[in-house]
């Protein structure tokens, strides 16, 4: 079997998991090249999984005629660009989100990858959620009847630096941006408005940085059915990720993962698990099926199971909500985009 | 000992539920009369629970020197008459939820019971549910830390008839109405303002009537926290009465309570119980703890449990919510009452 | 309606439980009078139910023409005499567990039962248990298909003194023969042979006054099944009573009640409610409903829900575990009784 | 880093899953021949999992000096022998269980490990499993006080055939010798005495051919503890694997895995996900870390976490439950081993 020849721009966290995956649990793919502008961080991860090239310049990459896909593992803001020039050199690309914050941007590589007729997925992992997929198949399959209300809850286990926080582009852009995925995942529509209550209760530093740590967000799906999300920056008790679909047969809803499903009865309680510890632990296995799934679209040439459409609607809804939430009003998708 | 003499005004369903509670389940109290504008249904609760005397008019209650206290289970409109003629006579009063549909007479009830000193008491029994009474401790007593989040959800198992819903003043004031003031209990302080979004999912004859059966209300509340509601007229499985309370140390959430806690395992799947059928299942004990609590508050002159302030902001933040949905924006609590 | 009239012998705490059950929960019957060796204790039952009349001496209740049925809740020596002086006196009797140690005197029992047609019932209040009776109802409709295995937890929360131990009569017939009735409920069938292992783990004391605390026991059903009990006189975690079915088409297993649903997620763990307290607890509505279902067997002429032979096969089996433990071997029922 | 080279004897379902433990799970290892008697499926494994060399005769690993470990996973009457043969060649040992049904030669095996002071490791892949290793830590660390009870239920979701069961040796030595070891595992300690109750209730044919398909075996622990294991060959609604351990301070029990956490509520009831299918679904992970930590032992000279004396006295126990089933009475350990 001949295996598909990779590329990985970006060594940090993500393009190591990435790595992992491919080395360890995908036979026919390998990993033929890392860069990173760090290239000693290329190097380690090269060396971790036997990646046979490295190098500081993702052109390497991109002008290698042996590597068939590129994933796109970068800093947010360069992922247009190498996924632009990856697919203009005829690779696949699997790019992590956001695909960038501008819309023209996305709308741009999203007109690049219709033109070179090349596969270009996205990096929404929660999809591939043991979980949540079984959730979304049972909405989508008519068991749960007509969709009615979409819930979504996901709190991280420790905040961010402020530094970060405001960095990052705010809460909806970087954390709740997958939540809006799912939703859209969850109801297989589009979202027709948004409205946004935000607060800094975690950390007064990250409201005085401009962003909220604590938010509630309602949404209007095209189809009719309403949805509700709740992000919160810090949970005590760990990584919280539940969601939940009603209609009018019934509901569908999960809870977190723990390490074990062990209680201890002591006199103190009936102890479980907690949730376990942050994505890394909780999506491992998700981050392996999106891969998985991106490489037989290549290989057997079918559609990829997340488009670019999610791409961009994410960044929508992000930018409507963040628009809500400054303007005090619940915001028209249409105000936004396509309006 | 010498029983508390009670007086119930309405023999409907939560008349019975009443008389029930302190017949069988509270010793210090006993139900010396009870009247209906249907004398028959009068007589048919009195003969159910051994009362001695019924009759076609509340006014005999009202002027029985006898009657220590008042319950006012009739239709809605009459709560603030009876209620006030009630106190006026010396008697405390139990007010079934809501008071009046007007601010400005349950303005004037709160005055009454002021300047007669009697006790007045208002239904909301589930306050005293074991399971959401229970996260309340825990969200008031310091271990949840600081509050973030309350998530309330509340789901009947059957939608009421479209003639029902257009009659009963609408799903904010006649079903949400519950939630708005759990989330005041849960939170320990008022409401800021309010967002509702809300369609008829369910039964488009109920938003033919100008109605709406589904519903999503995010709550601000003065201690910074915020909230969100969902309410739906029917689940396919049953009542389904969930809280939940987020802070800096943690949450505390409840489940549904079922008949059993047996769980069948088969070629089919795992299958625990659905949640119990509807309020005087899931709640019954909750009545009889509201009574037994009102009739402790009057034998021993303390305070009654949930006092008019609860019966009046329930009605504000339900006039507010259905102006939000009216006006599609968030409404602030000080343009219906207080301003 | 006439009321069946009740009189209750011993009025210790079982006596008040049954005392309470009539005089709040079952309309249909009234106490009219109960009587204790310790005539103080009668009058202070009388007086915290408002029972009429009491007395130090059974036989005024044997005596008295009004009264329809006797509630034999005094010590266990004495419950065969009062049962027989009762049925004799034309009264229908409801006995606590255990009938008598001794089979000769169960059988005179049943004998005059029999004779004099009057009702008989023996006090397994855990068969009306609202998920022990599920349990046993699905394993009896066919759900579970061909009865495999059955399983009992039951563990005290905590041990009683030694002295008590030594004088109860030991675990098997004080403390499992809850359980080998409840085991012949589930199963629907009597045993065959048990095999018992015990031992004092709890309480070296115990183990010295010739009795044991912590045991396990092995049950052959006359139906095939196979079936195991394991019981403790101390669970750190309090009053643990599972049971579980186990047949060819599945399995139907409970959990213990707590005292509410909620679960408190916190930086220590996800703790849930501990099992309720003990007997009084966790088991005062099956005390309610044996009562009932007593009353109306009475009232409609029906068969007793749990007659003579659970309250002579119990004690056949106690006496079986206990001739097993000793001679460490199993032992055939038909070794005890009807050989 | 140099990879620990390994032979795989054995190409059947269990070499297949350590092949792929090692392939893709385990960095620091590789397999570097495997073999079977039947050549063709030694190949398959090879070409599978990228093996370079493969052969029909395990001597072509045992005298390969470049292998350094043998995994023995051939059919169990070989197990002895080719274990003899790589440690007296020099190599590291990992042999599925059980060793051997012979004492005997399992005695000569420990000798030749001692001898030779090479590790030995037996495959009781379940210690290392997620849900039973959490509650063996918390039986060893004190968590639970002093240890009185252990319960196991180990149920197959479907019966074997006839055939296969009457030749596998029967149910204590094919299928509860996992459960006698987890038994010892949790107890920390060896067991003194054995009582086992069987019959057949699954397959009439399996009790024809001499063996049963449902079983209970009480132990008794030399601290001790009491013990029961349950199995059946058959269970309805999947692979059920549970353990308890219970003490003085408290209780630790599991619940099976299932596929998701996903609760479905429909006017059906309330369904959760059935356990995983079979042993491949439900303890592949624990393969994988046996597996991990057997090249650990050798790569860090360690002592391995499965010994022989696991490997012996799992098979002693086994004898005694069919010499109790046999002889109908409980059998001292000491009447098989160490006498």
């Amino acid at each position: 079997m001949k295996k598909l020849k990779i590329g990985i721009v970006g060594a940090g966290r993500i393009g190591n998991v990435h790595a992992e995956s491919i080395t360890y649990h995908i036979p026919d793919a390998e990993v033929l090249m890392v860069t990173d502008v760090m290239e000693e961080s290329a190097k380690r991860l090269a060396e971790r999984f036997g990646v046979p090239r490295w190098s500081g310049d993702y052109m390497d990459i991109i002008r290698d005629p042996e590597i068939d896909a590129v994933l796109v593992c970068s800093p947010t803001p360069t992922h247009a660009d190498i996924t632009i020039a990856a697919l203009k050199a005829g690779k696949h690309v699997f790019c992590e989100k956001p695909v960038h914050t501008s819309i023209e941007r996305i709308e741009e590589v999203a007109r690049v990858a219709e033109e070179t007729g090349k596969k270009l997925q996205i990096g929404f992992n929660r999809r591939f959620d043991h979980n949540h997929a079984h959730v979304q198949r049972l909405a989508q399959d008519g068991t749960l009847g007509n969709l009615e209300l979409i819930k979504i809850t996901s709190r991280d286990p420790e905040p961010p630096s402020p530094e970060y926080a405001a960095s990052s582009g705010g809460l909806y852009i970087d954390m709740m941006i997958h939540d809006f995925d799912m939703a859209m995942f969850l109801a297989g529509c589009d979202v027709k408005e948004v409205y946004a209550m935000g607060t800094s209760l975690v950390d007064k530093r990250i409201g005085e940085a401009g962003d909220v740590d604590t938010s509630i967000v309602t949404l209007t799906f095209e189809n009719g059915a309403l949805g509700v999300i709740d992000n919160s920056r810090r949970a005590a008790y760990g990584y919280d990720q539940r969601v939940e679909a009603f209609g009018s047969l019934g509901m569908a809803a999960d809870e977190n993962d723990g390490d074990s499903t062990v209680r201890v009865s002591t006199a103190a309680g009936v102890v479980s698990d907690k949730p376990q510890f942050f994505f890394l632990e909780r999506y491992m296995a998700s981050f392996t099926e999106e891969m998985r799934q991106f490489i037989r679209a290549i290989n057997e040439d079918r559609e990829v199971p997340v488009g670019i459409h999610a791409g961009l609607m994410s960044v929508v809804l992000a930018k409507a909500a963040k628009k809500s939430l400054d303007e005090h009003r619940p915001v028209a998708i249409s105000e936004i985009y396509g309006g």
